[in-house]
């Protein structure tokens, strides 16, 4: 199945922008005020007169405020571009989709890359410990800024689903639904373990330097190992066998410990390419803010979403052992335990977790339904259903 | 549980010493002649008469000779005391059991960290692509030398396992019996891949310098990122989850990424001391011999069995999801397909790939009934059930 055509003769949103928005500061989660503060984000479709259609997609680890269409000048389309267009689940004809960037990002937000204004030179690790609501807190404030009061919905696969959760829990009188995608309430010591191998390793590079590598050789050896250990767990042990097999690449070079099997010479042009488009203190930063993330603060979820009249849909993805199945069903028994509206659904797929971007069909069709459902209560009520 | 306590209180074999074995030169698979080669190897128990008694314990990715017992001076005794003692599943009261280490590691056999005698110092990449099948014809020449004609049995768990389907497949007139465990008869792209990441962070690291880092800092931080991507692996969520939670060390230091979940730090510490035991340059021609391995040789398993005499145990476990049990399964359809005499059990375990070291009870118990059955068959008929 030729899945890259299928993304580029769909409809498409067109030529897009990345737009910026600045604020001047922000509380941080541990107290310090924190600024200036600047997010990149992208829009598609129009803000309808009633501004009751907008709906907000979060992005996970590795991505940026491009979900859709297509810049000047390049190829690729945004990297949820089989979900956002005309007639497709998140439809422009029907709805003003934004997807913002996060704080700590390299993608065009302020993070350690950026300058602090204070010094004139990158922030590095002077860039503060940020939390996943931390992010969501700065998306609130370009919701606020674009003059949404109120967001049709919010959906994130995976550290976007996290910012969903966070979300759901902080704003709810900001939201009408949430869809969080192969997501977790907080991280398991697995998946802890995974990004923290990914940070020694990144923190391993003798370019690394305790952060200060910008201007000089940034730590590209350390970032392009987490990325491959990213990549492992993205992917399912049945997926890796289906596209790679024990297929050896062409004629042995010389060297010994050369990339025999295709999937290791994947996973080293992933690494390599990741690292060019790809700061290492952000992953530091983010990684960090994801294993910090319990979105119930150590309380029980189920007694802090009692009274949400937010509807809910839960999506996991079976052979995703990053994100388990039984992760989801934990926010699906949270939201049923304190009476939120919730709808589940396990996609039965190969991938793994990069399903949550690959199972366009299935998982398109879900959402469509869901979001076509709660504004169809929305404009039929002309209230939010409270 | 305290399985220190019980490893400890179990009759032990008493002090030991790791011997040495020194020849001539070996045929390795890829026709080049190499040597001089020495294997390090333990003996507990005595041979009988008719030497027919000795069973053989091959060992795993960082293992070594000292399967039992204590070293003069040491506290911590071998890495499978619980199953080798008098009583116990190897009852050196009725077995001579050896364990061999491999060619091409770094406890005592020759291996890239070995000096290279034409030249006076180590071999570094020097040392010659070495295979799972070379590292049993090592072992094959020991065994000889201790005037053993045939094994009553080879037993390995994960590349231990890979070295006793080398000696199933090779060597099947040399072996009354065969227990792999937690094995496979060749790598999914899955676990190529976590051995890659493996190697790619030592190559990563400045001082691995093409491998010639004897004499000078070895590549330490590489080499510990590699152990704490397998210990992910050697676990499992559940087991993880059990043994860590999400609980939090002590008050945070002032570094921002300093290791503030408990599995960060057993990790950081498990990589720390794993590089003082052990020669990154093993680690890459270790891990590459394990991925080259495909004990069928590309051919169909069951055909290369047909005939043969030897019985077999497979043992995998539930939770095992480096090594899953569909693998060993793999291995137990090849051998009934063949008409060879086998038994299979999946032990019910949470501790993932590592439950092969730690399942004391119920492997054991599996192991000491199985090699009884056919010491058993051996005394009575006076030969080898052929």
């Amino acid at each position: 199945m030729n899945r890259e055509n299928k993304i580029i003769q769909n409809n498409s949103v067109g030529l897009v922008k990345t737009q910026a928005f600045t604020f001047d500061s922000l509380k941080l989660e541990s107290g310090e005020r924190f600024g200036p503060v600047t997010l990149a984000f992208e829009t598609y479709g129009t803000l309808n007169k009633e501004k009751s259609n907008a709906v907000l997609i979060v992005h996970a680890l590795s991505g940026d405020a491009h979900a859709a269409g297509l810049h000047e000048n390049e190829k690729d389309p945004g990297w949820w571009d089989a979900f956002i267009g005309p007639g497709k689940a998140f439809d422009t004809d029907k709805y003003f989709v934004i997807c913002s960037n996060i704080l700590g990002g390299c993608k065009g937000s302020t993070g350690p890359s950026s300058l602090n204004p204070a010094t004139g030179a990158p922030y590095a690790l002077d860039f503060p410990l940020i939390s996943i609501n931390d992010m969501v807190n700065a998306q609130k404030r370009l919701v606020d800024h674009l003059g949404i009061d109120k967001l049709l919905s919010v959906v994130g696969g995976s550290m976007g689903g996290q910012q969903v959760l966070s979300w759901l829990v902080n704003h709810p009188n900001k939201i009408l639904s949430a869809i969080p995608i192969a997501t977790t309430i907080r991280h398991s010591p697995q998946q802890i373990a995974f990004n923290e191998v990914g940070r020694q390793s990144i923190m391993a590079d003798a370019h690394w330097k305790s952060g200060n590598y910008y201007g000089g050789s940034a730590p590209s050896k350390g970032l392009a190992v987490a990325r491959m250990v990213g990549h492992i767990t993205y992917m399912s042990d049945k997926s890796m066998a289906e596209k790679f097999g024990r297929t050896k690449k062409g004629p042995g070079e010389t060297f010994k410990f050369t990339a025999d099997f295709e999937v290791e010479g994947y996973l080293r042009y992933r690494g390599d390419n990741f690292v060019k488009r790809f700061d290492a203190n952000s992953y530091l930063y983010i990684t960090k803010a994801m294993d910090n993330f319990d979105a119930s603060g150590g309380k029980r979820l189920c007694e802090i979403l009692r009274g949400s009249k937010v509807k809910v849909l839960v999506i996991s993805f079976k052979s995703d052992w990053l994100y388990p199945g039984y992760q989801s069903k934990e926010i699906v028994k949270a939201c049923k335990l304190a009476g939120v509206e919730t709808t589940y659904c396990e996609i039965d797929s190969t991938y793994g977790h990069d399903a949550f971007l690959l199972e366009v069909d299935e998982e398109a069709h879900l959402i469509r339904h869901f979001l076509k459902k709660v504004f169809y209560a929305y404009e039929v009520t002309g209230n939010y259903g409270e």
